[in-house]
């Protein structure tokens, strides 16, 4: 059965149970020209959108409908974590081809209304229309954060101290044994996987680093480590100092370079795809806001190099030496 | 020149001047992981989204780009238009294939800049990223009203009277006219095809209704009149009765259903995409509201037709027969 079948009226009404989860300040839900809400009081508004194309984001038969409504709906929020804010409301907008089966549709929907009710956020509306042959998935994200709380690309000063709030590169060797046909055969290979699949956002990681005063500067990494540090140096006009030991290499991911001959400091580098937050805190205060993390979410804020003044990106390796690096992660246009 | 050429970070910075035009209360436009920005006090919050995609809803050898973003956005600001509320901010996604020339791309944006200096709209953000083959484009909208302002869909009250903000059908006759290879050799055939190429939303039509007591019931003309009027009959669970002969039909349609021996009132019943606002008015309301309308946009409001409390669709002919008509707009998926 696909969406022909039933009509956009008729699938509207199929999907739109278990979208509204919190519903104080919604006065209109889907249903109408638009979504009605008031925002909460004294709050910025963050909004934030992404599309995802079938054949250059994702492949159908290589994924479960659930997981790519979880992942789809997961990027968009982990914009939000890096501005420090919650999230509120979604706006799923999808083109279906005559192809896609109404099961596959409410899977992408149930994925995505399982990671919506984890950090309580509404499906507020949409659009549904057709697709010649490719899945088209465009989600946009409304949240909300205290002016003073929100943290930025370009607020990052020289002495900060660079940090991960998870493992670098595992999401890159998960998206390599899919694209090879490695079948994930063991519990090390589907942690990668699901690192790939499945990534979470650090919504709550996000905010309590918004909250302690002496961070500066924060984004996520979707483009690779290199890429959005090199986003972070950019738009703040500072260099970047990385410890390649200090980077936080998953046993895992060390297992699986091991085991297919890579560099675990080089995938950590140039993957994509972490979705774990980068940040830049004050020296003065590094110390104090890791061991509330530590307690917090008992998973340490890794501390991983320094902001500089020199405007360089440099990784300094354990043996000594000094590379320079540039940011390889992804650009979706740029021919190398 | 195409996008590989440039990146999508330096076709961001190509296409971002001009794009932040009203600088009050916004606190980050495009440059970070999301847009930031202080929402109007005490009103609500409207949110609508649309995806369009090549091949479905837009073919790129018969449009030029400005046109193709002047429209996609107008469709929005249109549904922002259905509520009563104002346009305030935009996000614009786009999937852009190989062969999409920089040029089509940058005149996409100056339409959507032009139609949103019209109206005061910023493009505070979005997406860039690849598609296979076709061009993708999806609009994200957010306005806002105050709350008694605004107006749906379900609370028309039988005894209002239907009206509409302007002609119905010519839309579709220029949508005829293109599709049919037909030139546009005439003034009158100009018309109905701007009328589909760059319709305007009836923002300032839509407001002025808002703020007038007595408006119960709005929504705009995208999927068709019968559809449009149907979907206000089934959410407000009202009958409808439609007068053919006070249907608004311009004489460029009329000429053209002549010409191409069409009947104009099927046309205006079942063409989508007029973009012009139904709403439904307490008939002790309507004739003082039609004259302030016409005195502040010097074009009338048009009576045509009333909400009933029989449940039925009718449509009462000038020779006194009474047909029954069903929703017979466009469904995108609906297999007829």
């Amino acid at each position: 059965m696909n969406l022909r079948d039933i009509g956009e009226f008729g699938f509207i009404k199929r999907i739109s149970r278990g979208c509204l989860i919190r519903p104080q300040n919604i006065i209109k839900a889907i249903g109408d020209d638009a979504a009605a809400f008031f925002p909460p009081p004294h709050e910025v508004i963050l909004v934030t959108t992404d599309l995802l194309v079938e054949g250059v984001h994702f492949f159908r038969n290589t994924t479960s409908g659930f997981n790519l409504g979880y992942k789809a709906l997961s990027v968009n929020l982990s914009d939000i974590a890096a501005m420090g804010g919650i999230a509120r409301e979604a706006f799923i907008s999808i083109a279906v081809p005559d192809d896609c089966d109404l099961d596959f549709l409410e899977e992408l929907y149930n994925g995505m209304k399982r990671l919506a009710a984890e950090f309580g956020l509404n499906i507020l509306g949409g659009d549904t229309t057709l697709s010649k042959t490719d899945l088209i998935i465009n989600i946009s994200v409304l949240g909300s954060a205290f002016e003073k709380e929100i943290l930025y690309r370009n607020t990052a000063q020289p002495g900060d101290i660079i940090c991960s709030t998870g493992f670098l590169g595992d999401s890159r060797a998960g998206l390599h044994l899919i694209t090879h046909n490695i079948e994930a055969d063991s519990n090390e290979l589907k942690t990668l996987r699901d690192a790939h699949v499945i990534p979470k956002p650090d919504l709550r990681e996000g905010r309590f680093l918004a909250r302690q005063g002496g961070v500066h500067a924060m984004i996520d990494v979707s483009d690779g480590l290199s890429s959005d540090i090199g986003h972070i140096a950019e738009e703040s006009n500072v260099g970047i100092r990385l410890y390649s030991e200090k980077i936080p290499i998953s046993n895992n991911l060390e297992k699986f370079c091991a085991r297919f001959d890579f560099d675990p400091v080089e995938y950590a580098l140039a993957g994509g795809e972490d979705y774990t937050l980068l940040c830049t805190i004050s020296p003065d205060r590094v110390d104090h806001i890791a061991a509330n993390y530590l307690r917090r979410f008992r998973n340490p804020l890794y501390q991983i190099g320094e902001i500089t003044d020199s405007g360089k990106m440099e990784l300094f390796l354990s043996n000594g030496q000094i590379r320079s690096f540039s940011p390889s992660g992804w650009d979706h246009f740029k021919t190398k």
